[in-house]
């Protein structure tokens, strides 16, 4: 018989991070997946993005419609509720083998809990990832990693903090980021077609790209502090992408920045989504990726793309030398911005940098380790090196 | 004006010791104490022991319903959601300084998760304490502290675990167990006394106290183990004074066969609930404590009483000479017991051992802790050892 | 494709009532049976009573705990909105052609709601049915007609009752009383048979049945009530056969004194559970039922079985000339039980009336409706006689 | 000491007409008004309409975040679970002398439910009301009716029609409609004030008002259907003044439309969010309204404005002779808009009509009432005519 392996996903950047490890347990012939929808994949402000995992032909095993529309920190605890709640029923019923979560978000500290209170093998993708800006995901991942049985570790460093940690060695699997199993794979677009796909008619000009999310820890001032970054847009008289931020609080200041800034400046152009293939050579032939997205830290290092990371998210994680990081001052973030876009001996040395977090081979390495992993006492009875 | 300190308990074992806590820091002038009661304190299963927290005299600053009556492993999930949607609404208009959990149960983690998503500092109780079992709780309770912005550690070993685990040095408090306040406070009462309250007629016969609970690694097999016990017991011909165990998933069994263990055999009396008068004065005339309760743990080495500790549960706790570990064989069931009882170079070597687990002075350690804690950026951005 | 019928059943005497309706729709060509099976069946306290459907051989397309331990008037709020959280999920992903509720429960309720708001045909099973107790059910059944797009009668009586409360002539349908079906196929047992069923040695001496369930208008009393009642039992010296009451508030004070009512009579047997062969069995030989069981008033009847009715339970319901209905007085409870047992005119008279329930022929009918009805505009827009 | 009497209201349009209940409820000595704040008023969506409440200066009792962001079937019924949740711990503590809800809406039948089963009697405004629309909210009025313990019906009409649904004579008040008292009390704006707080500069020209919610059942075609209306709009070169639709689904097409509208219109003005004082004078000083607000059935004939009604919310309720409704043809729209704009017999004959939701005196009725009526066994026993 198979072994059934739940995966849970709640938002379209944590499902591209997931889809490869999908579809390779979805290949083996030992393992079965399943996949959990709930959070923004089921509202309408990232349209409907459940429909993409439908369209990648995963099978989704419940819907559990999780995301409260009042954009507070009170709506993150009752969302998460409703996510254990949803996941109660459902393992009293299916009992998975494997329930897999990754990262930092409510619904990895859900997935976790509602796997081991019913006894079930809780996977941790990203654990041991390090971003020292204060914010509640830190403590939440390392929180889910005590939970997890199994480690799926995005690099070395990460593997060894979560020894530091406490995690037993055997425990841990270094199997690098599976984010970038799918931009190896992802063909190439020429520039004019890219330009096309993306409906603009910037000529090969030089542009950069923006994908800026909220912080928690700072949201309140996300107005100002994404105001502070489209105003030195502006005057670099640069070609802007922008990808819309994500739906944690702060996001609707940033929205409407973005669209006002959209609208005074005819050089910027809008994107609420954007297919994978476009999205990834998008990314490269961009000049620079500005703002604090994970994909300047994971995935621009493969690309040689110089990258602006701005403010707390991302910073402290483990990188290559294609970031430089800035507070949102206006005049560090130009100079970041400059450098990156104009500078030839900066943006060579950023184009030969080694990726730490692999070559991606991530989620065939996952499913692999799944289908030799025996459930047993062993593997259920935590111990702590301590 | 006062900080404002929440409690979240849902079950009286942990009450117990929490509530020296919750007098010391209402005994404070800086401070103002409120209790979040949930789970087992508003059931009739434990004779709604939410009367005894009103009797105290303590402000309930909400009743959150949670204790599913499915007795089984998604019941615990489902509670756990409905304890996370009382909290966040709750949080969201009352927005408290602390909030103070305790140890490994549902409740706590919930109670961090509510704390840390709505910014609210977490205080942990009992963190880095360590159960070898292969229960839930010992990951659960290391998931706790992984988000608790301080930690109240009960003994110094503890306190090296939490470091050990990555923990801030500055956000580790030793400070002793709580459990402990209580003992001391409380008054004595004389063999004749105490078997009036009891209801017994034994006249200063020798009698052992049973306390033994469901343990989650091995619920299916409740009913067995606790035959074993009660068997070896009618052989013993000891007199045997009994409390009921708490309402984890096995719980059922346990009633069962406890209650036909005093049908069958007259020596026996059952309690479902003591005065903690009478419940400390019975430990202090017992000849030994027998099960899995922690009182053998942490009380009963102040007291001098000797231990015989059955099965999973406790194991490898930080403990004094006065404990007797044996698995579910009769046997050795029987040697442990009658070594305690009657063994009198054992019982002089167990009435004079020092207590790991402090003083009795834990509660008014916290309440300074709290009193003299700013909550500021330092306290709410954790970094890790590692 | 067949029609999907979706049923929900909380509590084993609501799903006796449903079984011979479930087994009907299976059983017919163009429908499909599910049921999503919550509250009390997943408990121990009634011994998990799912398993019972399952050994039917109904599909379960979903459990969803819903039952709170606190025995208390929040937790039946609390456990409606787990009902209405799983079926939300469910129902969006499955979408049944109709869901069917049955009478004045919470589940009625919530599966309505859920039914309604989805889109979702409900039928409503036994509305227009009444019953002058000031209980909270009354309203509730009349309140789900509203909602109900067909109503299943089990009364001509109800049918006009429908009617009176402006609902339409065409969704109305007189299908008679369920409970009805299975008593007319279950197999006769003799009445040695019978008890060695029971596990009694009564030699074929008169014994009276007695199902007394707590009432939601004095559950504070249901100590008080039950004990006037087994008093009465205790001085006639008849045998009794006792079957323990369900879980609604005031069940604890019941099964209390029917315990301490077995332990000081030894003509008295208590049962928690019984197969339906010896349910149906044990009231075709007692010479009387007591209580306040719907049996009383719906199956009685068709075996000729005197009925004793204590208290506000089933007052007012239309019943034949086999039913005597009483308060907790004493000597009014006495004097009904011995014209009951012993008076031969009135036995006579019991023996013979007409069952205004109906034939046995229920699910058959419904089944029949279902199939033919078309779900369409006009099924789904209510209009009202007024 | 005064009654308890707490309000449920869960979005902006449904708290207005409570409002001057509300307040007359706190000025009457023998009363006291608590405010239980749910839904879309927790959100962004509507600007977070719960400071309006707090700026009202009524006290809110609870904030129970329930609004889910998915916008679609399942999150209503989600949502209606996270209100019971939230009521019943709160009931359980609070124990309010009444709970007075409101029409039809979801928050409606939850605190009917709540209450009910809590033993706090429902009072119950708009009950008896009728749109002959297919809603879904129309069974849900009558349900709620069922379970309410008084009635405050707002025509005698009303009144009639829960008679005929078999609810008691004495638990009927004809109070007329709150949402007039508003009306009477807020003062007068001449044109050229009205048009700087719109912010517009239409220098007394005709315009009308449009104000366009979703209805549930056909959410599907609202993009459609609120461009046939838009286009009219735009042809009759009238100014148009426009109030955002509520958050029901279906309510993002159409924002997306009247945006576009906007953008594409230079006589068109969007508002999110007017003032009372703004909005009523906004309708006093218009040449008609257009839409399907029910602000055109109860308010507008106070003002003697002319109305068109599109579609098939506020179908067949009760009205006065100045509302012409209207499907979806342009023609049809635009015929009843030239007709109320520019045929003087016809908005002579508007302008005369009697209201028959009464005289602006509903608020004292109620409260009144409240303040008159004993909870009692008589009160709470429903009985029904039939």
């Amino acid at each position: 018989m198979k072994k059934l392996v739940y995966f849970l996903t709640g938002i379209r950047s944590e499902y591209d991070i997931l889809a490869p490890v999908i579809e390779a347990v979805s290949a083996t012939p030992e393992l079965e997946a399943g996949v959990i929808v709930t959070g923004a994949h089921l509202t309408q402000i990232h349209e409907n993005s459940v429909r993409q995992i439908e369209n990648d032909g995963h099978r989704i095993v419940a819907r559990i419609d999780s995301l409260l529309a009042s954009d507070g920190l009170s709506g993150r605890v009752k969302g998460a509720a409703l996510q254990l709640t949803g996941m109660s029923d459902l393992f009293a019923r299916e009992r998975p083998n494997f329930i897999v979560v990754m990262g930092d978000r409510e619904e990895s500290i859900t997935g976790a809990l509602a796997g081991v209170y019913h006894h079930i093998p809780v996977v941790h993708i990203g654990g041991g990832d390090h971003a020292d800006d204060g914010n509640v995901d830190n403590p939440i991942r390392h929180a889910v990693s005590k939970i997890a049985h199994l480690h799926m570790a995005t690099t070395p460093l990460s593997g060894q903090r979560l020894r530091a940690l406490g995690e037993e060695d055997w425990r841990i699997h270094v199997v690098g980021a599976s984010g970038l199993d799918r931009l190896f794979s992802t063909p190439q677009l020429g520039r004019n077609d890219l330009e096309a796909a993306l409906g603009v008619d910037w000529n090969g000009a030089p542009y950069v790209v923006l994908l800026y999310h909220p912080t928690i820890t700072d949201f309140d001032d996300a107005g100002v502090h994404i105001a502070s970054i489209t105003k030195v847009l502006e005057e670099t008289r640069l070609h802007v992408a922008i990808m819309m931020p994500n739906s944690d609080p702060g996001n609707q200041a940033i929205v409407g920045e973005l669209n006002s800034f959209a609208q005074r400046c005819g050089r910027v152009k809008l994107f609420r989504f954007l297919d994978r293939l476009v999205f990834v050579n998008m990314l490269r032939h961009a000049n620079a990726l500005v703002g604090n997205s994970s994909a300047g830290i994971l995935e621009a290092p493969s690309l040689g793309l110089p990258v602006v990371n701005i403010g707390l998210r991302q910073r402290g994680r483990e990188h290559a030398g294609n970031v430089i990081f800035t507070d949102y001052s206006r005049e560090e973030i130009r100079n970041a911005i400059v450098k990156s876009v104009f500078d030839q001996a900066y943006r060579e040395h950023a184009s030969a940098v080694t990726n730490p977090y692999g070559d991606g081979t991530t989620g065939r390495k996952i499913a692999e380790i799944l289908a030799n992993t025996e459930v047993n006492k062993k593997l259920m009875h935590k111990n702590f090196l301590m």
